[in-house]
C-alpha cells in the first residue's frame, strides 16, 4: 500500500510537516521536496524536511507515486501546471488546502487524466514558512478526503492508508460540503478574527499600547490566529466564496439578534445562549480535538 | 502598608484565587471568605481558599481593612447591602468586576462614607467555581485600579501595593475609559465568541458532530471563551452595554467592508489586513501577555 517514492510542492509549514511526518512514520518511504522560493529550498535542505530538495518541480516529481501539492489554494493550478507531463504513470495527485471545490478543479484542468484526490488535513499552527513545521502535526487530527465521484476506490484507500500513517483520522466527503463545514469551523473563525484585531488597532479612542496590554481578557486569543498567513488566507476566502459569505451571513444575523438583546437589556437571551454554548467546548475536549487543561494549558497553573 | 485582615465576598475564580494568592505572597495577612451558596463555601474550606470560611458576608467583613468583591458585577450592590454598616473605620473596598462605572456607582451607593476603589485584575480563564481558583493567577497580567477622582491617595497607593504583592502590574484609569478598553480587549471578543458557536450550533446543513470533529481549524479557539460564566459574562453585557455598543458597530463595520471584499474578490484589500493584524500578536508575546509558543503551546510539540 505504502509509497515509496513521495514528492512534496511547496515546503511551508504543512509541506514541512508532511515531509517529516513521512520520515518518522513512513521509513520506508523517501521523499523530494520542491518550493518556487530559493531560499525556501535552501532552509528545507538544512532542516531535512525531504531527502531531496529539488531545483526544479519537475525533478521532485519524476518518478514519484504520490504528490502532495503544499502551496496556497489560489496557486494550486500554476503550480500544478509545471508538473503536467512529468508525472508517472499511476501517480496519484493529493493537496493539503483549505478549500477543496475550487483546488479540484484547478488540479483536474492542469492535469487532464490523472489521479486527483484532494485532500485537507484539519492542523496547523500561526506560524508559516519552512521553519514552522513538525513531525506531530496531523496526529489526532481529521483529515478530509474529497475524491469527486468515479475515482479508483484503490487510490482512495491508499492515500486514507498514508494519511492514517501520519496519526491522522481519515473521512471522505462531498467537496462542497466540505467547503460548507469548513467555512463554519474554520474560515468564518479565521475572518472574525482578522476583523476584530484590525478594527482594534484602528480605533482613535483607544490606543494600540492599550490594547496590547490589557490583551489577557480575551483579545490575546483572536490574534493567534489573526498571525496566519496572509497569502494561505486571502487565497481560502476567494476559493471558498459562496459558502464563507453564506456562513458569514449567518452568523451577522446572529450577532445582530444579540446586539439587540444588549441595547434591550434582555439578561435572559444572553443567559440562554452563554449556557448553550458550553457544551461544545466538553464534547471538543472530549473528542480529544482540544486541550483539556484551563487556558489551553498556556500559562504555568 | 498591607493589609493585616483581607475579606473575600464570592469564592469563585476570581474571590478563589485572591485568597490563594494572598496566602503565597502576603504570608503576614490572614483571610476571612463568604459566598452565598454553602456548596460554594463548603468547598472553600475544604480547598483552603481562605483562611476562615464565614457564614454570613458581616462576619467575614468585621475587622477587615479591605474587602474585595469577586461576584458577578450585577450583583454587587446586593453583596455591598449586605454589609453596610459592618465594615471596620478606614476599611478599603474594592473588586474585581470586568465592568467599573456600573460596578463603582453601586458600591458607592450601597456603602456611602466608605473608601472605595474598584479594581480589575485583566486575568481569568473560562473556568468558574471554587474549584477553578489557583494563586498564580496575577501574575504578570494587568490590574486596572478607577478610584473616583478624590479618592485618598494613600489608600489607593496600598491597594495598588496589595495587587503588586500578588505579582500584577497596576495601572490607573477612569472608569469610563476603563469600560471603553475593556470593552475592546475583552467584551466585544467574548461577545463574538459566543455568538459564533452559536452560530455553529444551530446549523441545519452542518451537523453538531462535524462542528466538533473540525474544530481544530480555527473554532476550537472560541469555544474556550465561550465556555466563560454566562451570569458573570450576562451582566457584564447590561452593565457595559454604551461601550460594548459602541465597539461593536466599529466591528460590524469593518465585517461589512471585508465581507465586500470577499464578494468583489478584492484579494489586495484582503492581503493588507491580514498582513497588518500580524504585527499585535508579535508586541502582545513580547510584552509578556502571551505565549510565545505556536498553537498557545497546547498541543505536544
Amino acid at each position: 500500500m505504502t509509497f515509496t517514492r513521495i514528492a512534496v510542492i511547496g515546503l511551508g509549514l504543512l509541506g514541512g510537516s508532511v515531509g517529516l511526518a513521512v520520515r518518522e512514520s513512513l521509513p520506508g518511504s523517501s521523499t523530494t521536496g520542491y518550493d518556487a522560493d530559493p531560499d525556501v529550498r535552501q532552509r528545507a535542505a538544512e532542516r531535512g524536511l525531504v531527502d531531496t530538495v529539488c531545483d526544479t518541480a519537475a525533478e521532485a516529481v519524476a518518478g514519484a507515486e504520490l504528490v502532495v501539492f503544499c502551496v496556497p489554494v489560489g496557486a494550486m493550478g500554476a503550480a500544478a501546471a509545471k508538473i503536467a507531463g512529468e508525472l508517472s504513470p499511476g501517480a496519484i495527485v493529493t493537496d493539503v488546502g483549505s478549500s477543496k471545490a475550487a483546488v479540484g478543479e484547478a488540479l483536474r484542468s492542469a492535469l487532464p487524466g490523472a489521479t486527483v484526490i484532494p485532500a485537507h488535513p484539519v492542523a496547523g499552527t500561526e506560524r508559516s514558512g519552512p521553519d514552522a513545521g513538525f513531525a506531530s502535526l496531523f496526529r489526532h487530527r481529521w483529515c478530509i478526503l474529497t475524491p469527486p465521484s468515479g475515482t479508483d476506490q484503490a487510490a482512495v484507500a491508499r492515500l486514507s492508508a498514508f494519511w492514517e500513517a501520519l496519526g491522522a483520522n481519515v473521512e471522505i466527503m462531498d467537496a462542497a460540503h466540505h467547503d460548507l463545514v469548513l467555512a463554519v469551523t474554520s474560515h468564518i473563525p479565521h475572518l472574525i478574527a482578522y476583523t476584530i484585531v484590525g478594527t482594534a488597532s484602528d480605533l482613535e479612542e483607544v490606543t494600540r499600547g492599550e490594547v496590547i496590554k490589557y490583551s489577557a481578557g480575551g483579545f490575546r486569543d483572536f490574534t493567534r490566529i489573526a498571525a496566519s498567513d496572509p497569502v494561505m488566507w486571502r487565497d481560502v476566502f476567494l476559493t471558498n466564496r459562496e459558502a464563507v459569505l453564506e456562513m458569514l451571513g449567518r452568523f451577522t444575523e446572529d450577532l445582530t439578534a444579540l446586539q439587540r438583546a444588549i441595547r434591550n437589556g434582555d439578561g435572559d437571551a444572553l443567559f440562554d445562549l452563554f449556557t448553550r454554548t458550553r457544551d461544545i467546548r466538553r464534547s471538543i475536549v472530549e473528542q480529544g480535538q482540544d486541550d483539556a487543561r484551563p487556558d489551553f494549558g498556556r500559562s504555568d497553573h
